[in-house]
């Protein structure tokens, strides 16, 4: 896909854009949309201001795959032909409402984490005179989603859909698509790292679906079940790299061990290790210590953690070809192996 | 209205039930419904079962007006032949997600407001073990809104309605409507009170209209101007018995002086007061000193707070008939003449 692809020749400054370019040139837009009304009413004016501020400080600063991914996705479900500019731009801006609900977990997370930092800054509650108050900035940014979507898709068929999608990921305990043949020793993975894979994964390749006029329920289905085998493998990959990643190349230094996180070193650690190790581990674990976080470390090294995880790697990467090849059916490949291609045997 | 309308000549037992008998038989339901699902998978088990002790402790205990008022309003605007057995459950229905927006709303506001105690009993993040976890818990609320409309709604020509009533509410700094006879000195509300009058009165209206098919933005429009005029009141009223209300009737202890709250008591004595008055104020509000609030209360009643009130409210009342004459239009008068008859006027 070329940026070509956005020259509809009309638009030739825009033509000469990325679709990254675009995204990042949209935020602006967004905004203005978001807080630019009635400033005559003083409440109004200052809920405005709160709203712009929480929007340009939670926004942006993500790595954004999830956000470009729709209108990626869209290029891979329409021919170049059908791709008009009003298409595209609504694209980014389903793209944005991605970036935004993941704002609203963010913010809501890290208070509950009690995390301090994000993205290079202070947590938003860490900030001065925020603090709980953050709770519902939240909200502010999950309402901005569908004021958007109102704003922007209310006449389009697929409205009532995303209305859907963004709603349904809200519910953690979903019925979980079970694989018969999982990994290592069939490890139970958090509700939470269910909702991650579904709003990263899931979410922008099904909404990019609808906006192409895909509905039906077999294909989100097979969709679905692809794209949450990769939403999995990319946090498992991401407790790996917590831990033995290159903080020179990852950008951050991993606190996993002592965080006490249910990670999946950990989880699948105790699945083999012996009563004498269990014991060192939980000595260990969830301990702002340097010399225990180093225990913890020299106990995966002696179970060959590293091992494991690459061959979890591997057979994870086989079983999403064989899922591509069974259950994709009628939709580009290319939709799925875009996304595998940006996460397996990634080192950041 | 009587009980008698429930009655479709084929389910006897449910006839003899009143729509709060029936909206109370109605909550068991929808617990099971939203958790008894998959409980072989453990990590489901666990959160569903969560979700069932959030659901039990956060939904039911208020008054449930907002609840009841659904099907209340669609009585008023279907004729008793037309209100089947699934439609009057369906209104049922979508006042137990009114319930849970609110009951979403309340834990959240309880955690940024650090209140103690919330219905009689410690607020959801005060029990043992839960603390701002309780944020994730309001989602769950707010999720299960969702998965409902989706069940039992999705197949109705009003469901997108219902998706962007319940999604328009979580944005508080809505183009508010503006009065241009207003009270005392055009006090201006504070926006979280907007918010309150959106979805305790509009909200449940709005909803029993499109249930009746009723979808004109006009209509809408008229029926929103009259309704958060009438929250607007009560809300005002609910800061009024906070402080002048008979403990022994309202049930409570006001404590809005001590709480330094934003009451309309505060913003309207402060524009009559002296600068002498103004400077005892800010020496005594917000401040947990019984001298100090027996000194607010002293101010609050030399500056003649009752008789003020009582005048609001007068002029509210006459205001609220011009509107329901002027605006009701087509609909029923007695949709807004029931909600108005439970509030103006109460002492409770």
């Amino acid at each position: 896909m070329s940026f070509l692809d956005t020259c509809n020749g009309t638009h030739t400054k825009k033509a000469l854009l990325s679709d990254s370019q675009l995204f990042e040139a949209q935020f602006q837009e967004l905004v203005t949309e978001l807080t630019e009304r009635d400033l005559a009413d003083p409440v109004l004016a200052d809920a405005l201001n709160r709203l712009r501020e929480v929007l340009v400080y939670n926004a942006p600063g993500g790595k954004r795959n999830r956000g470009l991914s729709v209108i990626g996705s869209l290029r891979e479900l329409l021919p170049p032909s059908q791709l008009t500019q009003d298409i595209v731009q609504r694209a980014l801006l389903v793209g944005w409402c991605i970036e935004l609900l993941q704002a609203f977990f963010l913010v809501a997370d890290d208070i509950m984490d009690a995390s301090v930092t994000r993205r290079g800054q202070p947590c938003w509650y860490k900030k001065d005179g925020i603090g709980l108050e953050a709770i519902n900035d939240s909200f502010l940014l999950e309402a901005s989603i569908y004021r958007l979507l109102r704003r922007h898709c209310r006449d389009q068929p697929y409205y009532v859909h995303l209305l859907e999608l963004f709603t349904e990921v809200l519910y953690p305990p979903q019925d979980r698509l079970t694989s018969t043949e999982k990994n290592i020793a069939n490890i139970v993975y958090p509700i939470v790292k269910y909702k991650t894979a579904f709003y990263s994964f899931y979410l922008p390749v099904a909404a990019a679906m609808y906006m192409a006029g895909i509905n039906s329920e077999e294909e989100h289905n097979n969709a679905k079940h692809i794209l949450l085998e990769m939403g999995e493998f990319f946090q498992i990959q991401d407790d790996y790299l917590d831990c033995y990643g290159d903080p020179a190349v990852t950008g951050k230094i991993g606190t996993d061990i002592q965080d006490n996180k249910c990670s999946w070193l950990v989880v699948t650690a105790m699945e083999i290790m012996t009563p004498e190790q269990r014991a060192e581990l939980e000595a260990c674990y969830g301990r702002h210590d340097e010399a225990k976080v180093e225990k913890v470390k020299a106990l995966y090294n002696t179970l060959q953690m590293p091992t494991l995880y690459h061959k979890y790697e591997d057979e994870s990467y086989q079983r999403l070809q064989k899922l591509i090849a069974c259950h994709a059916q009628n939709l580009p490949h290319l939709v799925f192996l875009n996304f595998a291609k940006k996460i397996y045997k990634r080192n950041k």
